[in-house]
């Protein structure tokens, strides 16, 4: 996709096939896994504590991410979120909120896993690779997210992020967000140094925070299913697809 | 498949395509939904409450259910979970208890559904039609689910089948479950006559009692979400695919 190549440090070169050949000729073996069944298995949270795609559906993964079908995916949610959201009565308090993840739900990394060096999560995860590309804070928006962020505004919703992504990376993930359209929320939560829980802890602990606070999590979405289980998950949630990476 | 097609009493005579013929010419709108973008949000759970398939899916549903990758997707995960199962230490006082669910989960009503009257649930919930092929005992096995459920009885699992259908189904129920390869089992609960509930709490107020009663729940499957959220879930959950019908 173009919008996202242009966001690209190292472009991404049409090589998603040159990758990791595996077919006949040098006697490697194909592998009998089905790799849309593989990806079913992650997004209904079949498959835990994976650390790796499978070597035989990098291609496969590769495709989905870059093609129409994950833009589709992503675009049809949104769509489905903002049904349910324009059906809620809101009480005008201002303590409705709007949980968002960011990573792969508001942000996307394609650009960043598109490289020869991560392979769409073939590899396993760099932090100092990954840390240098959110510093860039050129991150394209995932396909959908910023449509529905303005629908939630103007229908009076509170917008809190909650992400993985440490404090000293505030910065350049302000920055991010506001370059692609996320521009005011009453919350950014980011893991601070002492939090060290898995995601389902952490950000089990911090929705427990927003509702004692008198805050009401109408919804919430994110790529992980550790973004949406755990206690304080809120009214509804929704399942962003990512089959790059698992976070526990 | 014809292992399907010798198990149904009207025949499925492939005419999926002509079930509800909605091309060009005679000036039908064609839906913009991307039906492997709705099937994906039914299968994490972003859809709820939902009563038929869209009608512009009926087509791809009904060649899904029929095809290689449904066969594909309940195979991998019933593999998933047997290494899984697999992997975990029985105590041997046999209260290690695996849930099964039976609807789409272990019984296959894929040949009611593939009925022209009932298109793969686009017309909605026929609960005469459905009893009546319930009766005739004439379900195959979900695909890979009996391979599974003879691994469980070799590791030793007690086998416990949950289930929505009503009590006076057991005894058809239980001569469906013998023919294709459920033998035996720890207990078979069906729904009494007292049960209006909905199905998440019906099934978490059995498996409350199951684990009241000293069994730990080690394993869970089903297809439906209501089979595998609410109270006492169990250690695993696994979601079986099904885009044909939601219960809540």
């Amino acid at each position: 996709m173009l919008t996202i190549a242009t966001a690209v440090a190292s472009p991404i070169n049409n090589q998603i096939h040159l990758l990791m050949p595996h077919t006949g000729s040098a006697g490697h073996k194909h592998s009998n896994l089905n790799c849309l069944s593989w990806r079913l298995a992650v997004e209904t949270n079949n498959l835990k504590d994976w650390t790796q795609v499978p070597k035989s559906c990098v291609d496969y993964v590769g495709h989905y991410m870059l093609g129409k079908q994950y833009r589709d995916d992503c675009e049809y949610i949104f769509a489905e979120a903002y049904e349910y959201a324009k059906g809620l009565n809101l009480t005008g308090d201002g303590k409705d909120v709007w949980v968002l993840d960011i990573d792969e739900t508001t942000l996307s990394n394609v650009p960043y896993y598109a490289r020869e060096d991560i392979a769409f999560g073939y590899y396993l995860y760099n932090s100092t690779s990954f840390d240098e590309w959110v510093v860039t804070a050129a991150a394209p928006a995932v396909p959908g997210s910023v449509k529905l962020y303005k629908q939630l505004i103007k229908l009076e919703f509170k917008i809190v992020f909650l992400t993985g992504t440490r404090q000293p990376f505030l910065e350049p993930r302000i920055k991010n967000l506001k370059e692609v359209g996320f521009t005011q929320w009453e919350k950014l939560i980011l893991k601070g140094e002492s939090d060290h829980e898995s995601a389902v802890v952490y950000k089990s602990s911090k929705r427990k925070e927003l509702e004692e606070a008198g805050y009401r999590i109408r919804g919430n979405m994110g790529d992980q299913w550790s973004d949406l289980i755990g206690t304080n998950t809120g009214d509804r949630t929704f399942k962003l697809p990512d089959p790059m990476y698992y976070i526990a």
